[in-house]
């Protein structure tokens, strides 16, 4: 038995999200789906964790064990010619089988694109989120400084999640301006995990506090409370993407 | 009677191109049905050229005539309200009764994306191309400068295009290392006129050139001679966006 780590990429547009499900089409599915017909018998494809329908990814990372003794780059290929084009193998490795994605992980990078504009250009449609009010940049970097840090994010999370603990460490929070297009604003998150919905509650914060409608102070008010009314309304999935995800020694 | 210049982008994807036709949905059909729909009468669209099957647009310029007073901010939300996603009015003006967005245009600038790398991101794969072959970046920019200046481009259209001439002037020709993913090369194209298929098919030479198929002479060649068989072969249309038009004093 080998097990084998794979990074995937995908447009989330068509999915209900990573997790197979009923009556809807996950990735995890698409993935295990093409494992069985590659090697006739059925695979169980672990992520580091599940996005929700809608959101991308640019570096999703899931493990599966494999009888076969296919190299890790011809499995990618093998993979990829089954796969449809918006799902695509970027990366596979042979792990140790102790190896886990979800567990093992160290930390992930989320990426909210918002496009400031009175007009959302269609190409950009199914990555980003339109805003037309005009966004005091000072003020979000602002209130992006006060999200990083190890807090209580409980104001940050969609109501009834399940969890154990809601604090969490962000260790970065930033806004970048695309070099290609100056319309497009990108919020990057990096932490230790992530409660449900909080990265796009984080943005629908950080819109908020841009347009006016919140002070900056809001966030660590937010923080200190943990009431979700006073956190901004979550964002929509497509302007989601998960950029990457790390490991100890990786 | 008023005269109303649009400026229109599209995602070409789920279109046969911009021209109306029957089965198949052209974007030309789409905007004529949406100003048919809001104003109760029928409705012609001419647009600064046809895009193909595939292609797509960031400022495709288009004229109609109507006899209603709508001001053009409002006729552009009205016509955004109506229109599916991958297509969008960007701006609206009145302009005179002699404007026609063809005849009248001075120049145009396209632009082909290629992503270099092995495996397409499924977020970029519907708009730009795979190249996943070495390319020599210098010779391409000696390619370039070839096909920069007034030329006889016939080797640079599909066999069979019936046109009055095929002398166009090319003012500017360059590759763009895109600044947000350098994987993305962009060959961007202005001139007076385009032939049919003629950027896909310096797209698709530019690439031998890179790969190292043909010298970047041969460019020279091929325009001295006309023979199509010395350009490349045809780019695929999803890597071809027509960015602007422009007009005298706009």
């Amino acid at each position: 038995m080998r097990r084998i780590c794979i990074t995937i990429s995908y447009d989330g547009t068509e999915y209900a999200g990573w997790q197979r499900q009923h009556n809807a089409l996950g990735i995890q599915q698409v993935l295990e789906d093409t494992l069985e017909a590659l090697f006739g018998r059925s695979a169980h494809v672990v992520a580091s964790g599940r996005t929700d329908t809608g959101v991308h990814a640019w570096g999703q990372v899931a493990s599966f064990d494999l009888e076969h003794e296919i190299a890790p780059g011809q499995l990618k290929k093998a993979m990829n010619s089954r796969l449809p084009d918006d799902i695509r193998v970027m990366d596979a490795s042979e792990v140790g089988l102790d190896f886990h994605p979800r567990f093992d992980a160290k930390e992930k990078t989320y990426c909210y694109s918002v496009y400031c504009g009175d007009t959302m250009p269609p190409l950009y449609r199914r990555y980003m989120v339109l805003e037309s009010r005009p966004l005091d940049r000072d003020r979000i970097r602002e209130a992006l400084a006060l999200l990083v840090g190890r807090h209580d994010f409980k104001a940050f999370q969609s109501t009834g999640s399940p969890t154990n603990t809601t604090i969490r460490t962000l260790y970065g929070a930033e806004m970048k301006v695309d070099p290609a297009d100056p319309h497009i604003l990108r919020f990057y998150f990096t932490g230790d995990g992530f409660l449900y919905n909080m990265v796009r509650i984080m943005a629908g914060t950080l819109l908020q506090v841009g347009y006016g409608r919140f002070l900056p102070g809001q966030v660590e008010q937010a923080l200190r409370t943990g009431r979700r009314e006073l956190a901004g309304p979550t964002a929509p999935a497509h302007g989601l993407a998960l950029m990457s995800v790390r490991y100890p020694g990786r």
